[in-house]
């Protein structure tokens, strides 16, 4: 059986992980440990435990609980001393505060949730992600990165404070690996940070593992704000210490009017410049879009989140690349 | 196997539950629905959910999961957004959010906590609890009852407001029950609530069981301020509608500081001056008081919660009764 794992965090990942986690693989995902943003970021300030929800995103994608436990994980409250807070958020929370440590936190949620796969926190310190903009600004913060949006300036430097310690067993891990998953996800915030984290790159670098990465289907105001697709591999490169192995980019088509949402936030569809030397192996290019939830969300309101990669083309892909 | 149901809700209700699970009993709590303080009272008045606190309590009392569930269940938050909120409180408003009825909140929350035993609520319908004094005050609502510390006026009638309608399966409980234990706990807050939903007095006063109830061991203040043993019992029996079988009434020995510190509360032990036909059967004189807890908590400072019924003390007097 092969070992499967991802790296991320966000609703990339979440898709990624939904679109696997069927297959006979022993699947995995090391998670990023530095959003600090909305529900997360007040439990960590407020009650000083690891930021929860990423972990619950993932833990959420691999569950083969009852619907019931899904959505009660992802329930937010919306109004009273829990408006905006989402319960997966406050049990692990909770758990931490009468856990002896957090794989006993892990090892809990994974029970109740029946995940199939191991939800591996890249680190267990308490840290925060850096940005250095290339005009001099320096943000201290993942939701601050996050929100930057009107930032023209490209970022020069990602760094952590204080540096953290990889969790020993998302370093096994890697070195376990036969493909490494990259992306979909904002790649400074969600992608770069778990490179940042000390012995990872090293490890990475190291390792046999394939790696795909997973290009984004547009840019993200502020973060890769122009980036067309060489950029992105170029900055992945540089904190991943090599080239992926493959690269999967779509060149399926993306309604009008969804480009239009996007364009009204300084957003676009990344522009495939891609040249045969950016990876060791192939460059895969794909329809990776999710018409479904485009289709399912065209009465609601358009919102950045309604524009994803599709679980089911992705599995399929990345099923072609496990048998290689 | 004997059907034996508890009526209550509160920490005494907790004390019997954990007295008699593991007795082999088909054992059921019918719970009070009214309580509106603290964590509960907000979690109502924010999110329109039914009262949690004394359901959580109950199950985790018949809890047979790893001691880390009942841990998260009754922890509290001391700081943030969520300062003294129960867990286990927001655990079940949520999901009560998330499920298509109450009956599968309680199911999905027995099924994680393997609780022993069924635990009813007395009613699904949203009420208060109300009391009118004999000066003419009327209050509306549990808690405002329950902190009325320095009320001298007896209560004089109880009602709930607006009426409630009894939960079909607490009704059907009632009717198979053997022995239904009434008490320890607050006459007014937490027992006389559940003789107010409308259809509950009927059918204890047409059920066969055998009443059993556990005499406080305390008064309480602005509540049962000077009441005796058969204060209690004339108040019981107005709103239960007959008299209850058997009566446990401690006569061991309360540690002087504690009486103190109670006298202090302007609270004191309830005097014993049953007479033999305030019930059908017998008047069960007994050492119930829990010293093990006092012991433990000598060192922290003292409070209301370290006197408590002894649960294998109590535990084998209804043994006997259960054999009768």
């Amino acid at each position: 059986m092969k070992t499967i794992t991802v790296l991320g965090g966000g609703t990339g990942t979440f898709v990624v992980l939904t679109g696997i986690k069927n297959l006979p693989i022993d699947l995995g995902v090391i998670v990023t440990m530095m959003d600090s943003g909305g529900s997360t970021g007040r439990l960590r300030d407020q009650l000083g435990v690891l930021p929860p929800g990423d972990l619950r995103q993932c833990l959420v994608a691999l569950s083969d609980a009852p619907e019931l436990w899904r959505k009660l994980f992802l329930y937010r409250f919306e109004k009273g001393d829990f408006e905006g807070h989402n319960f997966g958020n406050i049990f692990l929370s909770a758990l931490e505060k009468v856990s002896e440590n957090y794989n006993q936190v892990l090892e809990t949620a994974s029970y109740v949730l029946k995940t199939k796969g191991k939800v591996i926190p890249v680190t267990f310190d308490k840290t925060n992600l850096c940005a250095e903009y290339e005009n001099g600004i320096v943000l201290k913060g993942e939701s601050h990165i996050d929100e930057n949006h009107k930032e023209t300036s490209r970022i020069k430097n990602a760094f952590l404070e204080p540096q953290a310690s990889a969790n020993p067993y998302a370093l096994q891990r890697i070195e376990e690996s036969n493909l490494i998953i990259i992306g979909p996800g904002d790649l400074y915030t969600s992608i770069i940070p778990i490179m940042l984290v000390e012995g990872m790159k090293e490890r990475i670098r190291a390792s046999q593992a394939k790696i795909v990465y997973v290009m984004n289907l547009m840019t993200k105001s502020g973060q890769t704000s122009g980036y067309t697709a060489m950029d992105h591999i170029k900055d992945l490169e540089h904190y991943l210490g090599k080239k992926p192995d493959h690269i999967i980019i779509n060149n399926g088509k993306i309604p009008e009017d969804i480009i239009q949402w996007y364009t009204d936030h300084h957003e676009k569809p990344v522009v495939n410049d891609l040249v045969a030397t950016c990876c060791n192996g192939t460059i895969i290019e794909e329809d990776v879009v999710d018409n479904v939830s485009i289709e399912k969300s065209r009465a609601d309101v358009l919102t950045r989140s309604v524009l994803r990669h599709d679980s089911n083309k992705l599995s399929k892909i990345i099923q072609g690349l496990i048998a290689l």
